[in-house]
């Protein structure tokens, strides 16, 4: 199978922990062994950091996201120092970059691509780009809910979801001025658009990313872990 | 004043008619007398046609955007042909060329900058990036809707709009899966966290587009030919 | 056999029509069994559209030809999106990118490169550089001619010919100010010095394609369908 | 008035003298007080070492063009070095940079551009792109002649000549292969089609230069060191 | 006067204080009112808190350069949010972009360059190439001194010290394989090639850049905050 | 073993002589056949004919260094065409296009990178980058002395030296304002930071790069045409 892994940073660059940095990449290299992988990084504590000192300093939100996504490059280039010869050695920046690097047969590692694109719609856009027949959003909480579960204590889990479903949730948390739903629109709208199938997991033990998705089929049903979008019955 | 100008490529390049290229560039002329502009040039017919061909051969939606953005960058071309020595000689094909384009005094004009992103997305990114003072989308349909007007026969026309409402009259219409809104959702999620003010307004008639922002303030209200949207009261 | 086939854009992209482009990557395809091809696609009607908006706009011819190179680019890549895992994913835009994409062994389909060099000069250029055994070019004339058929009556079709004599005639034609001889005088120049081995065929039917370049040795002479031109006796 | 200058590598690089580089960037500025210039500069003594050592070493005619755009772009930073501040810092490397460059309002120098193009060629294409008012193709030989003098010594030198007719003069003497005419087919071709005011003349004292373009109009005709080219009567 | 300024990272970027940038885009904008100015930033603490985790993680140290180079880049994006219109927007990555920024006549700030080089060694090699009258070192200590003072206690600090003393000095403390010298050797030896007038200076208060710099001859001598490098007596 | 060759331009490209270059390809060929071979080409006499030209026109330092980097890169290019097939086509102009360059299996050559780093520094630095087993540097002198032959007659050359030695060696030669090292400074810190097992040797003949390296581990010890560095006992 080929699989687009969008890792959050808030799970993978944790306090800059080289151990974390070195298990998640044991766990990308054995799930390689039966899948081919490509791995977009997110930001984490440190765009937070470089982030909050932007905006103290009155940068605009465009300049931010330019910050964001060279933060997200270099946990990117931490992961290729992890996963040593295993990696593709260069950083892809853009979409047509990646596709070339797929060619390698290697683990392609890249972060941000865009101001106004979060790392999970990079990712949404490379498993369309690339026909992958997976897209892993793993991140720190374990799944997609009815509502926001932050704000609403009757919000319910899902286990699986079709890509219809997955619109209408995203787009009434989105219609709140200043909230986020726990994927991004974009990513959710090409989800739906092109019948992506999509996993959103708590990811933030590595052991679990080999776990789901280690196996020949690299998938499990119903997931406990994190929630299934599929247009498929 | 700064202003960003998002213009459709169904109004710009419709049959290719070199005679509406150069109106227009009449009118952008006469407009950069009083303020500094910037034009983000749509697809229109010429998009249409490779994309379908695109979808007819089997390309994927990523490959799509790029022909997408390709036809985009075509329209630019005229555009910079129609104004002459009064335009900027290149296409930036990102932010922050865009901004060191901005840098010359010339009337900018450039296209579509990755897959995933409308040229109205990328016209709200610059108006956010280049501090713009106005963010106007001309189309060809003569503003925001309360519902979808070719759907709902009770639709009501805004003249003036809060970025709350915007945000909550786009994500309602982008619930129901394959929908569009006017205003492209990641446009709209800029205009209302960085509390630009945007205009849509019906600017198949060049003249008009004169008419409204050719005018020291380059704005009147309330407007009968589009939508403002402004959080000021 | 390494070949490199200049695809003239009027055969290719007529119409824009989706299935001539899935006939023409499926003779490539086959083609690619038993040979390395790179091939130059060239612009056709929508070049001829673009540009004819461009001059009535007022365009110089440079902007002309910048804007033909982007249309040959487009018709690329719909080539590839015909060709699908086939193809190398990327465009080349230079020599160096096209030598370098050749390693893949994947078929290499690119476009124009520079202003001042047609499609056929380019592939000439490319024929050289990377020490091709055969030079095609595809078009909708069946060869060449003692002088233009189109003002000549008595103008006789060759079925092979010598680089020498290809220059002779290719200038003759060329000396008239405003006509055009059926090999750009670039590509002629470039045969003629590099003693290349070329063939102009009329490949409107996408099987002659695969009929004349689908065997071990890629040449039956004489031909009917085209001019070989050869240095060899 | 808007001149593109060739000035050929033989005459500005001659055993590499700081002396003749110096000569030349005084007569340069001194026009440039008049006139906006762009100098593409050629290759001369080195151009032809480097490529005899490639061809000896086997290499193809592409690889060579490679090299001889270097040795272009190394006499251009020579020049460069030579005008100091009065000169561009940069080389543009295709045309859109040299527009680029134009609007800095300084003296712009630049070699070569793709291989299978000439500096001529280069020079021509600028100047229909920059719609210079004149272009001068500066050499060590005194005009253009009725067929090649080296050969003929019948040969009679042009002082004045239509683009038409150096279209067939030039055709005529690429007619025998091997053989090569004062302009560049290419160039020619472009003169003709664009009617561009050129010039061809001995270049081989700076003061020359100076001379003859250094006055309001740039030109003075009939001109006993060189041809003009010119659809005008 | 023209000044290169090499900010260390660990002045500017302590602690990410945006109220630091402030403070310093204030001193750099009232010195660029009488001096034209490029600024070099140093990488600081999160570069030590990245390039740590690299080296856990098992990098080899030219990605730990490439790693510093990025947060050298995103101190310079901070600087220039800081700075605001009076910046040039973009960071350039090499010298020749520098070159040309600086014809924005805006001040320009940039990172690293290249692994292998500090960004003291870029100041160095950017003062020689734009011919700058001064080039700062602003770090925290403040000077250079006779020997490493935290080795020796009987090391003495010079005031004022020629290029050809500075390298002896640098190299005899590099000479001992692991210790770092106040200037480093590559920054040393450019010094001394082309006898450029240099400032090491404790620049820890911002004030301090003003003071020194602010004024139209941009130094005091002697000085007791820092050593000045000068061939000149 | 993975292997980085710097091949001084004084050895290589001695007067153009095209022989010499097909002498070192069959030599690095053969080389290949049991190691992976990176190649970095220095300048040698075009580059001090060029570089001469500058200085006389008055040009600073880094444009020299620009253009003696230029002439590396055409050592290069001539390299490649000497080595035909076996070599990767393109010249990567920094440390991670050279890392890309290496996954394709061929011998990759390449000149210079950037201004402020020799042939030797790049060197150095690719051996870490790469994580090569050996790094050779390639000239004319046969290896490292206690102090300047040229100047100390009781000067002993090392068959055998530590990294530590090498540094205390480089530089006390360069303490002295003007003289230059046997081995760059740069290098020798590289060397000692990543512990690179190296070697200097005369290598004027051809033959002896073979001899040296052709073997199963490439090095025979003690060495009496050059001095080999390692920190192993």
């Amino acid at each position: 199978m080929r699989i687009v892994l969008s890792l959050g940073g808030s799970i993978l660059a944790k306090n800059l922990d080289s151990d974390r940095f070195l298990k998640y990449a044991k766990a990308l290299r054995d799930i390689s062994k039966k899948h081919t992988l490509l791995v977009v990084t997110g930001g984490g504590e440190a765009a937070r950091d470089y982030i909050g000192a932007a905006r103290a300093i009155g940068a605009d939100e465009v300049t931010c996201d330019y910050i964001g996504i060279e933060i997200t490059r270099l946990n990117a280039r931490l992961l290729i120092a992890a996963l040593g010869p295993d990696a593709y050695p260069e950083i892809p920046s853009n979409y047509l970059e990646a596709s070339k690097a797929m060619t390698s047969g290697k683990i392609v590692v890249m972060g941000g691509v865009t101001p106004g694109q979060t790392t999970d719609a990079v990712a949404a856009i490379l498993a369309e780009y690339l026909r992958a027949d997976l897209l892993t959003i793993a991140t720190s909480i374990d799944g997609v809910y009815s509502s926001d579960p932050n704000c609403d204590p009757s919000a319910v889990k899902f286990d699986k979801i079709s890509p219809e479903k997955l619109i209408s949730i995203v787009m009434a948390i989105e219609m709140k001025a200043g909230s986020k739903s726990p994927v991004d629109p974009v990513a959710a709208k090409i989800i739906e658009r092109c019948k992506l199938d999509a996993l959103v997991m708590d990811a933030r033990n590595p052991d679990l990313l080999l776990e789901v998705m280690g196996g020949e089929t690299a998938r499990k049903s119903p997931l406990s872990c994190g929630t299934w979008i599929t247009a498929k019955k």
